[in-house]
């Protein structure tokens, strides 16, 4: 029996939620799988119920299960509470408490959505990155960090910093990967200009000896996001730290036009995770049932393949999905003439029915 | 009179510079300008002949001169040189000792070359923004910094710091820059997790209320580099710090397809500049005559508008820059069927001629 933490959060990410559990119950009676389901609450959500966007329940509920299916935080109502009552605050928390360190973003052009991307469609037709991004270290958690008074002024600071054996297992989950897929790895760093990741490169490098069949290459992240731009189709793997993976991972989302799409998965050293669309919480069209719930079904497959170990479950419910795509069918944000227009429940329905 | 000093530095910097040069002096037989040429090494190439990649008797002159014309630097030659010494440290010594605090980077997309990006041309065509990028701080100057040991390994370290008056002061010329053009300003942080950039938005908003005419707003850098990929065109001025600046800029710049075309200029408290392209050394292409002078070229047309107050001049060399491309007259990295390829030189030559 496996256990999964269900928390949907703020925003549009109950509704997209509901959807995956929908094609979750689909999975569960075609494989018949075991599985327990809890739910609790976070972001902003957390935050008017009991005053904390990740409340003590919760993360105790978290630690318990294997694996977490999470929706989105965050939204205008909160944005001017006290900085460390704001639902970003509790997915941070909650990655760092977990030990989630690995952070994998695929970047994937779905050929049926080729047109929604704003490149040209011989520039990004067949892209299939995947960025590993370092998720509990870096700039994100740095001490010292602040504002002071110095010289009669206000001063903000904050402290980048990577150790050794942060920068190595990251490295390696970012090789394993590749090894499974094209056995290229960019490491992204600006070692030109800052001393800690001078060290990345020098100790992703070193880490790379033990892959012998890996191809690593080493960018400077300015570099990266124009060649990004330029030509996405060079990458296979990127790993990088936590702020130029912020950026980046969604630069690369970007690139694909359907960002509705897109997966996460945030792993520890033993493969539990936190499964989360790329998208955010949309508080404009929330409640409205035109969101689109693909993104949270894919991180469900996802969950399916890492955390739970069934690649074969992850397979059919991406497989699901794309023939729900082959279909017509559509959400709001990724119509096109000549498509059909649906709802967030209808398409969840539909991926649970070719499930 | 005034006085220019200039730094062809490596790579192709040199070639592209005396191109520069060329069209200097059928700017000064035109408009009779009275210009003394000073000439400096900066870079690998003062490296080698120095030990240093900032002579002291260069940065002697560029605090002596008006304005500086910069090449290039950087190549593989120096990379595995001691870090102090390397070509990077000479430029980035050359801002600070100079207070070059206010970098200017526009992406501009030119309609000769529209075909040229990899974005669609309904995203780019018309493209014009300015990104106003803090040079002088934040976290590639930020104390303290550098790899120690700790608990037996090895831990890298930089710290990301602004103080207000360093805020302040980059946020007015962005707004002076948007005031004579679309007057909006979009300041880009990471407020929701960085305290320093927490103040910097802080401050920007401040120092907006002497700009009612001014329409500002704020981004997180992750969904910038989202948005400059989804619909660039929504941005007029983008205003930031030292290091997201140099990671949107390179982004932004790649929008247009021709990163050869791209001028910068870096500018202190009353406007002496430095003014370089936003291409680098380019090495593999180096001495082959084959490299694009025109961004060095639009670098000296910067020169003449903010550090010698010739608009008229500038305007000039933009509009002879323009009337070469309309010729079809194109190095080879923008050449596409039914243009002419031509090379370094005659690029240069035909610019002059214009002029
Ligand atoms: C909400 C925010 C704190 C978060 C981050 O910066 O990590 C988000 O942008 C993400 O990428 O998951
Ligand atoms: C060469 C390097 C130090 C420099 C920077 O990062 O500022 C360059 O990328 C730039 O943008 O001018």
């Amino acid at each position: 029996m496996s256990s999964i933490l269900v928390l949907p959060g703020d925003g549009i990410g109950p509704e997209i939620v509901d959807e995956a559990l929908r094609v979750l119950d689909a999975a569960k009676a075609r494989f018949g799988l075991d599985i327990d389901l809890d739910h609790g609450l976070v972001g902003g959500a957390a935050y008017d119920a009991e005053g904390d966007p990740l409340p003590e329940s919760t993360l105790e509920k978290a630690r318990a299960a294997d694996a977490i299916l999470f929706g989105s935080i965050g939204g205008p109502k909160w944005d001017t509470i006290e900085r460390d009552k704001r639902p970003e605050r509790g997915l941070l928390r909650l990655r760092s408490s977990l030990g989630l360190f690995a952070n994998l973003r695929p970047a994937i052009l779905f050929p049926q959505l080729a047109g929604a991307s704003s490149l040209k469609p011989e520039v990004v037709s067949g892209l299939d990155i995947l960025i590993v991004r370092e998720l509990t270290g870096g700039i994100y958690f740095g001490q010292p960090r602040g504002i002071k008074e110095e010289n009669g002024e206000r001063v903000g600071f904050n402290t980048y910093v990577y150790s050794e054996s942060e920068m190595k297992r990251i490295a390696r989950v970012a090789f394993d990967l590749a090894m499974q897929r094209g056995k290229r790895v960019c490491s992204v760093d600006k070692a030109n200009v800052l001393e800690v990741t001078e060290l990345w490169k020098e100790v992703v490098t070193e880490e790379a000896k033990a892959y012998p069949e890996i191809e690593l290459s080493h960018m400077y992240v300015d570099n990266a996001a124009m060649q990004l731009v330029r030509a996405p189709k060079q990458f296979d793997v990127i790993v990088t730290g936590n702020l130029f993976g912020d950026i980046l991972s969604d630069e690369a989302a970007m690139l694909t036009g359907s960002i509705g799409m897109l997966p996460s998965a945030s792993l520890d050293e033993n493969r539990k995770g936190l499964y989360e669309p790329c998208h955010g919480s949309a508080p404009d069209i929330a409640g409205q049932g035109i969101a689109n719930p693909l993104a949270t079904i894919m991180s469900l497959a996802m969950l399916m393949r890492y955390s739970l170990q069934r690649g074969d479950v992850a397979d059919a419910i991406e497989a699901a999905v794309e023939k729900v795509l082959d279909q017509g069918l559509r959400t709001a944000d990724i119509h096109t003439e000549g498509t059909r227009k649906v709802s967030t429940g209808e398409m969840g329905a539909a991926v649970a029915e070719a499930l």
